[in-house]
């Protein structure tokens, strides 16, 4: 390896040594994001936004299959719209940026920037609701959000984040409660057909759901360094909300009536589930859906007469079915080959005056770096097929690790033991005490009660009352 | 017609009787916005936020296959930010919205909400460029951005609005200027021919260029009432931003060197043109390009056998090659074909129990209501070919009449009578003083200078010192 290929891996400290500092070197040094001189803000750069658009184009068409609709709201909420909602207000006022001034003077009344659009989206309901013909109104909306975090990290907690928020409401509650299911399952089928992260479907406990919700589902993922990370939730609102903001509409019956409110949201952290759930010591795997380049293509030997002309020839070809850049630099193929495998492109394409000859060239895949020598006029299959096996490995190796990664455990001392490793299966007695202690004594947070619900003792490892539910613990990012 | 088609008509100011009326009844009535509880804020319901994300689909391409990439930057300013370019702190610091506590805490830095993002992207140019190698860079934002109007109206001057800013570094001052040039004439192109609004490409004077830039380039449109409408704008920057922020890069010869800049921008703004230089007493006409619905369905008898299930039929048919909808909702036919006018959709398609005996079905034009019987099997390429007929016949008409209300003026006296009328081409002596006093006692602003210069007289009409340059004057919007 020559010095500057070497430098280059080594600039990554191993996942072993340092798992944080594996990250952030990681975020980094491929290009996914920069610090900005704004605290607590990141720039997301053009790899990085490449990678959040794929995700927004596949969300996007399966929110618009599934009948909704995409509008935009104003970024700033008026405090006493934020007040309406008691609980809301509770947990959101701590935690937003207020606008105080316009120009040189100063408000009438203080806005924030919107943490969550709630407020904004029922004032917006109330204006326009007036029949059950116009129900259901499935609204999303693809923005920015600002929440004032006092440590941050690029993607999994920063000052500003890019998401998107579905809320919609409803006739009846039966049909709000199945579009927060079916919103749900639309996230965890994304997470795990397209960015192939397996992942736990579940209900959160009393205090980890959301400000104002009846109800939080969450779906949640398991890291290479034993923590969980949320990956998306959906509420279920009731018609608190409706009723908070006077959302109203006359029912079949001529009566008015209070909707029933959901909402729901993914955002750019999910980006932090894919550097953890698949990346290693040489750099980033983009799962191949949402990778922004799927094939890099790096000619060896450009001084040879015809070889950037095949390269480049290849390139326009294959674009046809997948996302491709020829690398024509004057980087040696050695700190190129580095480059896209810190990049964690999935698959390389070498060609060479012998396979020129040959009429054929080398395809290496990112994640086990195998070879394979494929005749020019087979890339489209063999290219395809690749991606997939890549893909399905990928998801085949984190269900694995979660699997190993997850634990039963019976009493205190065990899970208190076993807080590092990953997923804690255990039952709870359903008090909130029990969880504060969970979290004071082992750093331990109910991630969600699994739909899948298991039997796993009669009582409550922490206080030794009758268990209720089977809980997912973990350290959670 | 019956009262309640009659109503919805009605609803709807005439143009002549008051235009302003007409289009803020066109906005709210066809959908697509909602006024806010947020002063100065608008919502973009889904029929106007649908628009605008066909806008985007069709620029963004644009964009990328010039090499453009996207990214995401912060949306606050620190003020110490803001205050580097002192041309440009001037023009904007009077209407950015402060950000002065996060949570509870004061911050130490008031920060604003971007107004436009030139200073944040000139940061991140300074903490990732280091040699000419990685020029040019050329990037774009999609956001939303604040400013504090006084007075406002939907999409044409709004507190929050959405719009694209692209930001790009160069090597050489003529490649920046290049870039500049293409950016315009990209948007000239975009606007003449998908929203079919023809323009007038020129240079803004000193006095209404950016606050920072070196020479800013604008298109202009001109509405049905004979205001003009800035379109989009393109901006040159020298390297005054770059020397303001210390970006630099080592360049061939290995000394340090400032970079050339550029930035460019169109936002939501435009919908605001586009209502205004097509629209009519009926409602809005949409460009088919980027109309949300293209074809409207409206089956006719919907009570007789087999006529709802032929419309819903022919949506899944022609679903294939345009983008359509059926409404088969208990309301009136009379009552649809006023509503999907008003909305602009450009064909309504009519089925019903006699047409469905012959095999075929009636497609009418939103903008001059020509009926055309159309076999069924014939409905793909009649459907294009009427499309295409409004679009070119849209783009003939606004051309058509933007001629009939450019005036030229060789007094000043001419120039105030002819004020209300259109656009006046005049010549110009190049001093402020001048500009001054058009709009003052003209309410005339400069447009811009366009690049299609004519000799109209030998003096400024003003003031009667040698003329400089023919400009474009207007009422403007």
């Amino acid at each position: 390896m020559a010095d500057k290929e070497k430098r280059l891996v080594e600039e990554i400290t191993p996942q072993e040594v340092d798992f944080a500092q594996w990250y952030t070197d990681i975020v980094l040094k491929a290009e996914l994001v920069d610090y900005s001189t704004v605290k607590g803000f990141t720039v997301l750069r053009p790899y990085g936004y490449a990678l959040w658009e794929n995700m927004q184009k596949e969300l996007d068409a399966r929110f618009k299959e599934t009948g909704h609709e995409n509008v935009a709201m104003p970024m700033l909420i008026p405090e006493s719209l934020l007040q309406k909602e008691k609980d809301h207000v509770v947990g959101f006022a701590p935690e937003v940026a207020w606008v105080t001034h316009g120009g040189s003077e100063e408000l009438e009344e203080r806005m924030c920037i919107r943490p969550t659009s709630e407020t904004v989206f029922c004032d917006h309901f109330s204006n326009t609701l007036q029949t059950w013909r116009q129900l259901p109104m499935k609204y999303n909306q693809w923005c920015s959000v600002v929440r004032w975090e006092k440590t941050t990290r690029p993607f999994l907690r920063t000052r500003e984040f890019w998401w998107q928020e579905g809320h919609t409401i409803h006739e009846t509650a039966q049909e709000a409660i199945e579009e927060t299911e079916q919103m749900l399952n639309l996230y965890a089928n994304f997470c795990e057909k397209k960015l192939m992260i397996p992942v736990i479907k579940g209900q959160k406990t009393e205090s980890e759901k959301f400000a104002g919700a009846v109800a939080t589902y969450s779906i949640e993922a398991m890291m290479k360094d034993g923590k969980a990370l949320q990956s998306a939730t959906s509420h279920y609102f009731g018609d608190g909300f409706s009723k908070a903001f006077d959302v109203t509409f006359a029912g079949r019956d001529n009566l008015l009536q209070y909707p029933h409110q959901t909402s729901w949201g993914l955002s750019t952290r999910l980006i932090g589930a894919i550097i953890m759930a698949h990346g290693d010591d040489n750099g980033l795997i983009m799962p191949p859906a949402v990778a922004p380049v799927q094939v890099a293509i790096v000619p060896i030997a450009t001084h040879k007469e015809g070889v950037v002309d095949k390269a480049l020839e290849i390139k326009e070809k294959i674009s046809a079915f997948c996302r491709a850049i020829v690398d024509v630099s004057d980087n040696s193929p050695g700190w190129k080959f580095s480059q896209y495998e810190m990049k964690g492109v999935p698959l390389r394409l070498e060609i060479g005056p012998k396979d020129i000859e040959q009429n054929q060239c080398v395809l290496v895949r990112r994640d086990n770096r195998e070879k394979y020598f494929v005749p020019l006029d087979k890339l489209e299959t063999e290219i395809l097929r690749l991606l997939d096996e890549l893909a399905s490995e990928l998801y085949s190796r984190a269900l694995e690790r979660m699997k190993e990664k997850t634990f039963v455990c019976t009493t205190l001392d065990e899970m208190i033991d076993t807080a590092d490793r990953g997923f804690i299966k255990a039952m709870w007695c359903g008090e909130e005490e029990c969880e504060d202690k969970l979290k004071e004594i082992a750093g331990l947070t109910s991630r969600n009660m699994p739909f899948e619900q298991e039997q796993i003792a009669e009582v409550c490892p922490v206080c030794g009352k009758p268990a209720k539910k089977m809980v997912y613990w973990a350290k959670a990012y």
